[in-house]
Protein backbone atom coordinates (compact mmCIF):
# COMPACT_ATOMS: atom_id res chain seq x y z
CA UNK A 1 0.00 0.00 0.00
CA UNK A 2 1.72 3.09 -0.94
CA UNK A 3 1.71 5.59 2.12
CA UNK A 4 -0.36 8.45 0.28
CA UNK A 5 -3.26 5.62 0.25
CA UNK A 6 -2.26 4.38 3.95
CA UNK A 7 -2.17 8.16 5.56
CA UNK A 8 -6.08 8.48 4.08
CA UNK A 9 -7.17 5.27 5.82
CA UNK A 10 -5.85 6.29 9.30
CA UNK A 11 -7.75 9.37 9.57
CA UNK A 12 -10.42 7.63 11.98
CA UNK A 13 -9.22 4.59 13.37
CA UNK A 14 -12.09 2.99 15.55
CA UNK A 15 -10.77 0.29 17.89
CA UNK A 16 -13.60 -2.34 19.02
CA UNK A 17 -14.01 -3.40 22.40
CA UNK A 18 -15.92 -6.30 23.63
CA UNK A 19 -16.21 -4.59 27.02
CA UNK A 20 -16.67 -0.93 26.55
CA UNK A 21 -19.12 -1.40 23.81
CA UNK A 22 -21.79 -1.84 26.02
CA UNK A 23 -23.15 -4.83 25.26
CA UNK A 24 -22.81 -4.26 20.97
CA UNK A 25 -21.81 -7.25 19.59
CA UNK A 26 -18.10 -6.46 18.14
CA UNK A 27 -19.31 -7.22 14.35
CA UNK A 28 -22.02 -4.35 14.96
CA UNK A 29 -19.80 -2.01 16.43
CA UNK A 30 -17.68 -2.34 13.08
CA UNK A 31 -20.50 -1.69 11.12
CA UNK A 32 -21.68 0.95 13.06
CA UNK A 33 -18.15 2.69 12.87
CA UNK A 34 -17.76 2.06 9.03
CA UNK A 35 -21.31 3.84 8.24
CA UNK A 36 -20.62 7.01 10.42
CA UNK A 37 -16.62 7.00 8.50
CA UNK A 38 -14.29 4.77 9.76
CA UNK A 39 -11.32 4.47 7.82
CA UNK A 40 -9.51 1.94 9.76
CA UNK A 41 -11.11 -1.07 12.21
CA UNK A 42 -8.88 -2.79 14.39
CA UNK A 43 -9.83 -5.56 16.71
CA UNK A 44 -8.39 -5.94 20.23
CA UNK A 45 -8.86 -8.93 22.78
CA UNK A 46 -5.94 -10.00 24.59
CA UNK A 47 -8.74 -12.24 27.01
CA UNK A 48 -10.10 -14.05 23.80
CA UNK A 49 -9.29 -17.74 22.79
CA UNK A 50 -7.29 -17.71 19.87
CA UNK A 51 -9.91 -19.63 18.15
CA UNK A 52 -12.79 -16.94 19.17
CA UNK A 53 -10.74 -14.16 18.19
CA UNK A 54 -9.69 -15.83 14.98
CA UNK A 55 -13.43 -16.03 14.31
CA UNK A 56 -14.41 -12.73 14.92
CA UNK A 57 -11.33 -11.17 13.40
CA UNK A 58 -12.81 -13.49 10.07
CA UNK A 59 -16.36 -11.98 10.43
CA UNK A 60 -14.94 -8.23 10.88
CA UNK A 61 -12.50 -8.34 7.76
CA UNK A 62 -15.33 -9.31 5.63
CA UNK A 63 -17.17 -6.02 7.13
CA UNK A 64 -14.07 -4.16 6.07
CA UNK A 65 -13.22 -5.42 2.75
CA UNK A 66 -17.06 -4.68 1.57
CA UNK A 67 -16.12 -1.26 2.52
CA UNK A 68 -12.88 -0.96 1.66
CA UNK A 69 -11.72 -0.08 4.83
CA UNK A 70 -8.40 -0.77 6.74
CA UNK A 71 -8.47 -3.63 8.60
CA UNK A 72 -5.59 -4.23 11.71
CA UNK A 73 -5.64 -6.93 14.06
CA UNK A 74 -4.04 -6.73 17.31
CA UNK A 75 -1.30 -7.92 18.60
CA UNK A 76 -1.74 -11.52 17.07
CA UNK A 77 0.16 -11.69 13.96
CA UNK A 78 -1.00 -15.18 13.36
CA UNK A 79 -4.81 -14.60 13.47
CA UNK A 80 -4.04 -11.06 11.45
CA UNK A 81 -2.72 -13.22 8.67
CA UNK A 82 -4.89 -16.23 8.59
CA UNK A 83 -7.42 -14.06 8.76
CA UNK A 84 -6.90 -11.98 6.53
CA UNK A 85 -6.71 -8.97 8.03
CA UNK A 86 -4.27 -5.72 6.03
CA UNK A 87 -2.23 -5.40 9.28
CA UNK A 88 -1.65 -5.82 12.77
CA UNK A 89 -0.94 -3.95 15.62
CA UNK A 90 2.02 -4.39 17.99
CA UNK A 91 2.65 -2.79 21.10
CA UNK A 92 5.63 -2.76 23.40
CA UNK A 93 5.20 -5.91 24.59
CA UNK A 94 4.13 -7.46 22.25
CA UNK A 95 5.67 -9.63 19.25
CA UNK A 96 9.53 -7.23 18.20
CA UNK A 97 8.82 -5.81 14.65
CA UNK A 98 12.30 -7.46 13.76
CA UNK A 99 9.77 -10.83 14.36
CA UNK A 100 6.99 -9.72 12.79
CA UNK A 101 9.09 -8.74 9.81
CA UNK A 102 9.99 -12.54 9.18
CA UNK A 103 6.70 -13.40 8.20
CA UNK A 104 5.06 -10.56 7.15
CA UNK A 105 4.10 -10.88 3.19
CA UNK A 106 4.82 -7.95 1.26
CA UNK A 107 2.06 -5.43 1.64
CA UNK A 108 1.18 -6.14 4.83
CA UNK A 109 1.07 -3.44 7.34
CA UNK A 110 2.28 -3.04 10.79
CA UNK A 111 1.78 -0.80 13.37
CA UNK A 112 3.52 0.00 16.51
CA UNK A 113 2.52 1.92 19.54
CA UNK A 114 4.88 4.29 20.94
CA UNK A 115 5.47 6.58 23.75
CA UNK A 116 8.33 8.57 22.54
CA UNK A 117 10.39 9.95 19.99
CA UNK A 118 12.95 7.20 20.77
CA UNK A 119 11.08 4.08 20.46
CA UNK A 120 9.16 5.77 17.05
CA UNK A 121 12.87 5.92 15.20
CA UNK A 122 13.48 2.43 16.43
CA UNK A 123 10.77 1.39 14.69
CA UNK A 124 10.64 3.42 11.48
CA UNK A 125 14.26 2.31 11.10
CA UNK A 126 13.04 -1.60 11.76
CA UNK A 127 10.41 -1.00 9.10
CA UNK A 128 6.96 -0.24 10.74
CA UNK A 129 4.08 1.01 8.59
CA UNK A 130 2.61 3.64 10.70
CA UNK A 131 2.72 4.73 14.50
CA UNK A 132 0.26 4.68 16.86
CA UNK A 133 1.09 7.58 19.65
CA UNK A 134 0.12 8.16 22.96
CA UNK A 135 -1.59 8.07 25.48
CA UNK A 136 -2.31 11.52 24.26
CA UNK A 137 -5.03 12.84 26.51
CA UNK A 138 -5.30 9.67 29.38
CA UNK A 139 -7.64 7.49 28.80
CA UNK A 140 -10.06 5.37 31.49
CA UNK A 141 -9.74 1.83 28.87
CA UNK A 142 -6.10 1.70 30.17
CA UNK A 143 -6.23 2.99 33.56
CA UNK A 144 -2.18 2.94 34.02
CA UNK A 145 -0.72 3.85 31.16
CA UNK A 146 0.81 8.16 31.61
CA UNK A 147 -0.18 10.70 29.21
CA UNK A 148 2.56 12.02 27.06
CA UNK A 149 0.00 15.29 26.21
CA UNK A 150 0.21 17.10 23.14
CA UNK A 151 3.46 18.05 23.48
CA UNK A 152 4.86 14.10 23.29
CA UNK A 153 3.08 14.06 20.57
CA UNK A 154 4.09 16.84 18.33
CA UNK A 155 7.54 15.51 19.79
CA UNK A 156 6.98 11.97 18.19
CA UNK A 157 5.76 13.55 15.06
CA UNK A 158 8.50 15.74 14.07
CA UNK A 159 11.14 12.79 14.30
CA UNK A 160 9.10 10.15 11.96
CA UNK A 161 8.22 10.42 8.34
CA UNK A 162 5.61 7.67 9.27
CA UNK A 163 2.15 8.50 9.48
CA UNK A 164 1.30 9.13 13.09
CA UNK A 165 -1.86 8.03 14.76
CA UNK A 166 -2.77 9.56 18.00
CA UNK A 167 -4.31 7.29 20.55
CA UNK A 168 -5.56 7.88 23.97
CA UNK A 169 -8.48 10.29 25.20
CA UNK A 170 -9.14 11.72 21.73
CA UNK A 171 -12.76 13.11 21.71
CA UNK A 172 -14.24 15.57 19.29
CA UNK A 173 -13.02 18.64 21.88
CA UNK A 174 -9.22 17.73 21.39
CA UNK A 175 -9.38 15.90 17.60
CA UNK A 176 -7.73 19.52 15.98
CA UNK A 177 -5.10 19.80 18.60
CA UNK A 178 -3.82 16.18 17.29
CA UNK A 179 -3.91 16.91 14.18
CA UNK A 180 -2.33 20.29 14.71
CA UNK A 181 0.60 18.63 16.39
CA UNK A 182 0.96 16.39 13.32
CA UNK A 183 -1.08 13.47 13.52
CA UNK A 184 -2.43 12.28 10.06
CA UNK A 185 -5.47 10.71 12.31
CA UNK A 186 -6.94 9.89 15.34
CA UNK A 187 -7.77 6.43 16.81
CA UNK A 188 -10.96 6.11 19.15
CA UNK A 189 -12.50 3.73 21.36
CA UNK A 190 -14.64 5.11 23.77
CA UNK A 191 -15.43 7.76 21.83
CA UNK A 192 -17.06 5.80 19.41
CA UNK A 193 -17.97 2.23 20.43
CA UNK A 194 -19.34 3.62 24.28
CA UNK A 195 -21.84 5.65 22.87
CA UNK A 196 -25.45 4.96 22.28
CA UNK A 197 -25.14 6.60 18.67
CA UNK A 198 -21.96 4.68 17.25
CA UNK A 199 -22.34 5.95 13.69
CA UNK A 200 -23.46 9.00 14.74
CA UNK A 201 -20.25 9.88 17.04
CA UNK A 202 -17.68 8.57 14.35
CA UNK A 203 -19.56 10.56 11.80
CA UNK A 204 -18.75 13.80 14.01
CA UNK A 205 -15.54 12.56 14.51
CA UNK A 206 -14.43 11.76 10.96
CA UNK A 207 -16.22 15.60 10.10
CA UNK A 208 -13.17 16.80 12.13
CA UNK A 209 -10.16 14.62 10.38
CA UNK A 210 -11.57 15.17 6.43
CA UNK B 1 9.28 -34.58 8.53
CA UNK B 2 9.17 -38.29 7.71
CA UNK B 3 6.24 -39.97 10.25
CA UNK B 4 8.78 -42.32 11.53
CA UNK B 5 11.15 -40.05 12.43
CA UNK B 6 8.58 -37.50 14.20
CA UNK B 7 7.67 -40.94 16.26
CA UNK B 8 10.18 -40.94 17.84
CA UNK B 9 11.04 -37.74 18.32
CA UNK B 10 7.58 -37.41 20.05
CA UNK B 11 8.81 -40.89 22.87
CA UNK B 12 9.10 -38.21 25.98
CA UNK B 13 7.77 -34.95 25.19
CA UNK B 14 8.21 -32.49 28.29
CA UNK B 15 5.92 -29.69 28.73
CA UNK B 16 7.82 -26.68 30.40
CA UNK B 17 6.01 -24.66 33.14
CA UNK B 18 6.80 -21.08 34.91
CA UNK B 19 4.24 -21.65 37.47
CA UNK B 20 4.92 -25.70 38.24
CA UNK B 21 8.78 -25.19 37.87
CA UNK B 22 9.68 -24.57 41.51
CA UNK B 23 11.17 -21.80 40.52
CA UNK B 24 13.32 -22.72 37.74
CA UNK B 25 13.69 -21.29 34.78
CA UNK B 26 12.90 -22.27 31.68
CA UNK B 27 15.89 -21.93 29.84
CA UNK B 28 17.07 -24.54 32.88
CA UNK B 29 14.23 -26.94 33.06
CA UNK B 30 15.14 -27.47 29.02
CA UNK B 31 18.37 -27.98 29.66
CA UNK B 32 17.94 -30.53 32.43
CA UNK B 33 14.85 -32.22 31.18
CA UNK B 34 16.78 -33.09 27.80
CA UNK B 35 20.23 -34.04 29.50
CA UNK B 36 17.95 -36.39 31.10
CA UNK B 37 16.52 -38.12 27.55
CA UNK B 38 13.38 -35.92 26.49
CA UNK B 39 12.95 -36.02 22.51
CA UNK B 40 10.46 -33.05 22.56
CA UNK B 41 10.15 -29.45 24.51
CA UNK B 42 7.33 -27.91 24.36
CA UNK B 43 7.12 -24.01 25.31
CA UNK B 44 3.27 -23.22 26.96
CA UNK B 45 2.63 -20.16 28.94
CA UNK B 46 -1.18 -18.33 28.30
CA UNK B 47 -0.38 -15.46 30.01
CA UNK B 48 3.21 -14.27 29.37
CA UNK B 49 3.33 -11.30 27.16
CA UNK B 50 3.80 -11.89 23.09
CA UNK B 51 7.67 -10.36 23.60
CA UNK B 52 8.65 -12.24 26.41
CA UNK B 53 7.16 -15.40 25.21
CA UNK B 54 9.07 -14.60 21.76
CA UNK B 55 12.16 -14.58 23.91
CA UNK B 56 11.90 -17.57 25.81
CA UNK B 57 10.76 -19.37 22.82
CA UNK B 58 13.95 -18.32 21.23
CA UNK B 59 16.39 -19.53 23.79
CA UNK B 60 14.39 -22.44 23.89
CA UNK B 61 14.82 -23.43 20.17
CA UNK B 62 18.50 -23.16 20.52
CA UNK B 63 18.81 -25.19 23.49
CA UNK B 64 16.71 -27.51 21.77
CA UNK B 65 18.52 -27.59 17.97
CA UNK B 66 22.08 -27.56 20.11
CA UNK B 67 20.69 -30.92 21.24
CA UNK B 68 18.32 -31.75 17.94
CA UNK B 69 15.38 -32.29 20.09
CA UNK B 70 11.79 -31.16 18.96
CA UNK B 71 10.68 -27.72 19.98
CA UNK B 72 7.43 -27.00 20.30
CA UNK B 73 5.54 -24.00 21.16
CA UNK B 74 2.04 -23.62 22.26
CA UNK B 75 -1.02 -21.69 20.90
CA UNK B 76 1.12 -19.20 19.35
CA UNK B 77 1.89 -19.72 15.87
CA UNK B 78 3.23 -16.76 15.69
CA UNK B 79 5.74 -17.26 18.13
CA UNK B 80 6.33 -20.37 16.94
CA UNK B 81 7.02 -19.24 12.98
CA UNK B 82 9.33 -16.00 13.78
CA UNK B 83 11.42 -18.07 16.61
CA UNK B 84 11.79 -20.57 14.59
CA UNK B 85 10.50 -23.85 16.26
CA UNK B 86 9.23 -26.91 14.29
CA UNK B 87 6.68 -26.50 14.57
CA UNK B 88 3.40 -25.30 16.97
CA UNK B 89 0.79 -27.12 19.54
CA UNK B 90 -3.00 -26.02 19.46
CA UNK B 91 -5.64 -27.08 21.55
CA UNK B 92 -9.66 -26.93 20.49
CA UNK B 93 -9.98 -23.44 21.40
CA UNK B 94 -6.83 -22.25 19.77
CA UNK B 95 -6.66 -21.37 16.12
CA UNK B 96 -7.73 -23.56 14.22
CA UNK B 97 -5.75 -25.63 11.96
CA UNK B 98 -7.33 -24.88 8.97
CA UNK B 99 -6.34 -21.92 9.69
CA UNK B 100 -2.87 -22.60 11.07
CA UNK B 101 -2.33 -24.74 7.67
CA UNK B 102 -2.65 -21.60 5.78
CA UNK B 103 0.81 -19.65 6.76
CA UNK B 104 2.59 -22.68 8.31
CA UNK B 105 5.56 -23.54 5.77
CA UNK B 106 6.17 -27.14 4.53
CA UNK B 107 7.81 -29.45 7.04
CA UNK B 108 6.22 -27.17 10.10
CA UNK B 109 5.07 -29.75 12.49
CA UNK B 110 1.54 -29.22 14.01
CA UNK B 111 0.31 -30.51 17.04
CA UNK B 112 -3.56 -31.01 18.15
CA UNK B 113 -4.86 -31.84 21.28
CA UNK B 114 -8.08 -34.10 21.10
CA UNK B 115 -10.21 -35.73 23.62
CA UNK B 116 -12.50 -37.79 21.16
CA UNK B 117 -11.87 -40.12 18.01
CA UNK B 118 -14.13 -38.17 16.00
CA UNK B 119 -11.68 -35.10 16.87
CA UNK B 120 -8.88 -37.40 15.89
CA UNK B 121 -10.43 -38.08 12.48
CA UNK B 122 -10.99 -34.15 11.77
CA UNK B 123 -7.58 -33.40 12.81
CA UNK B 124 -6.03 -36.06 10.67
CA UNK B 125 -8.30 -34.92 7.89
CA UNK B 126 -7.26 -31.34 8.00
CA UNK B 127 -3.87 -32.09 8.03
CA UNK B 128 -2.33 -32.48 11.64
CA UNK B 129 1.25 -34.56 12.23
CA UNK B 130 0.48 -35.54 15.63
CA UNK B 131 -1.98 -35.79 18.27
CA UNK B 132 -2.05 -34.59 22.00
CA UNK B 133 -4.49 -37.44 23.66
CA UNK B 134 -5.77 -36.79 27.02
CA UNK B 135 -6.20 -35.70 29.90
CA UNK B 136 -5.69 -39.56 30.11
CA UNK B 137 -5.50 -39.62 34.12
CA UNK B 138 -6.16 -36.74 35.41
CA UNK B 139 -3.66 -33.94 36.30
CA UNK B 140 -3.10 -31.34 39.23
CA UNK B 141 -1.89 -28.58 36.08
CA UNK B 142 -5.70 -28.56 34.73
CA UNK B 143 -7.87 -28.93 37.24
CA UNK B 144 -10.84 -29.17 35.26
CA UNK B 145 -9.90 -31.02 32.81
CA UNK B 146 -12.16 -34.46 32.37
CA UNK B 147 -10.13 -37.64 32.16
CA UNK B 148 -10.51 -39.78 29.52
CA UNK B 149 -9.20 -42.93 30.64
CA UNK B 150 -6.95 -45.05 29.25
CA UNK B 151 -9.87 -46.79 27.61
CA UNK B 152 -10.05 -43.29 25.98
CA UNK B 153 -6.89 -43.31 25.10
CA UNK B 154 -7.28 -46.79 22.95
CA UNK B 155 -10.23 -45.35 21.42
CA UNK B 156 -8.63 -42.64 19.77
CA UNK B 157 -5.10 -44.26 18.72
CA UNK B 158 -6.67 -47.35 16.86
CA UNK B 159 -9.00 -44.26 14.78
CA UNK B 160 -6.11 -42.61 13.60
CA UNK B 161 -2.86 -43.36 11.93
CA UNK B 162 -1.54 -40.00 13.36
CA UNK B 163 1.20 -40.75 16.43
CA UNK B 164 -0.39 -40.00 19.66
CA UNK B 165 1.37 -38.93 22.38
CA UNK B 166 -0.32 -39.47 25.90
CA UNK B 167 -1.06 -36.41 28.13
CA UNK B 168 -2.71 -35.95 31.93
CA UNK B 169 -1.28 -37.36 34.75
CA UNK B 170 1.24 -40.00 33.53
CA UNK B 171 4.27 -40.79 35.47
CA UNK B 172 6.45 -43.90 36.08
CA UNK B 173 3.77 -45.98 37.32
CA UNK B 174 1.57 -45.67 33.96
CA UNK B 175 3.27 -45.08 31.30
CA UNK B 176 3.74 -48.96 30.08
CA UNK B 177 -0.36 -48.74 30.16
CA UNK B 178 -0.40 -45.19 27.95
CA UNK B 179 2.19 -47.61 25.46
CA UNK B 180 0.32 -50.45 25.34
CA UNK B 181 -2.98 -48.83 24.44
CA UNK B 182 -0.94 -47.33 21.71
CA UNK B 183 0.71 -43.84 22.16
CA UNK B 184 3.65 -43.72 20.66
CA UNK B 185 4.93 -41.27 23.90
CA UNK B 186 3.91 -39.63 26.86
CA UNK B 187 4.03 -35.89 26.99
CA UNK B 188 4.55 -34.71 30.95
CA UNK B 189 4.67 -31.53 32.85
CA UNK B 190 5.10 -31.95 36.24
CA UNK B 191 6.24 -35.33 36.57
CA UNK B 192 9.66 -33.87 34.95
CA UNK B 193 9.37 -30.37 35.09
CA UNK B 194 8.08 -30.12 39.48
CA UNK B 195 10.66 -32.87 40.24
CA UNK B 196 13.86 -32.03 42.41
CA UNK B 197 16.16 -33.97 40.14
CA UNK B 198 14.58 -32.80 36.72
CA UNK B 199 17.27 -34.81 34.78
CA UNK B 200 16.77 -37.67 37.04
CA UNK B 201 13.23 -37.97 36.71
CA UNK B 202 13.53 -37.56 32.71
CA UNK B 203 16.00 -40.30 32.48
CA UNK B 204 13.74 -42.77 34.49
CA UNK B 205 10.57 -41.91 32.24
CA UNK B 206 12.90 -41.94 29.21
CA UNK B 207 14.46 -45.36 30.13
CA UNK B 208 10.30 -46.44 30.03
CA UNK B 209 9.77 -45.30 27.13
CA UNK B 210 12.36 -46.28 24.64
NI1 LIG C 1 4.10 -32.41 8.36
Amino acid sequence: MKLLDLKDRLKLYVILDRRLGRGVPLCDQARLAIQGGATAIQLRDKRMQGRDFYRAALAIKEICKEKGVLFIVNDRLDVALTAGADGVHLGQEDLPLEAAEKIAPEGFIIGISVRTPDQAIEAERKGADYLGVGDVFGTSSKPDAKTIGIEGLKEVCVNTKLPCVAIGGIGVHNVKQALQAGAVGVAVISAVISQKDIAGAARTLRSLVS
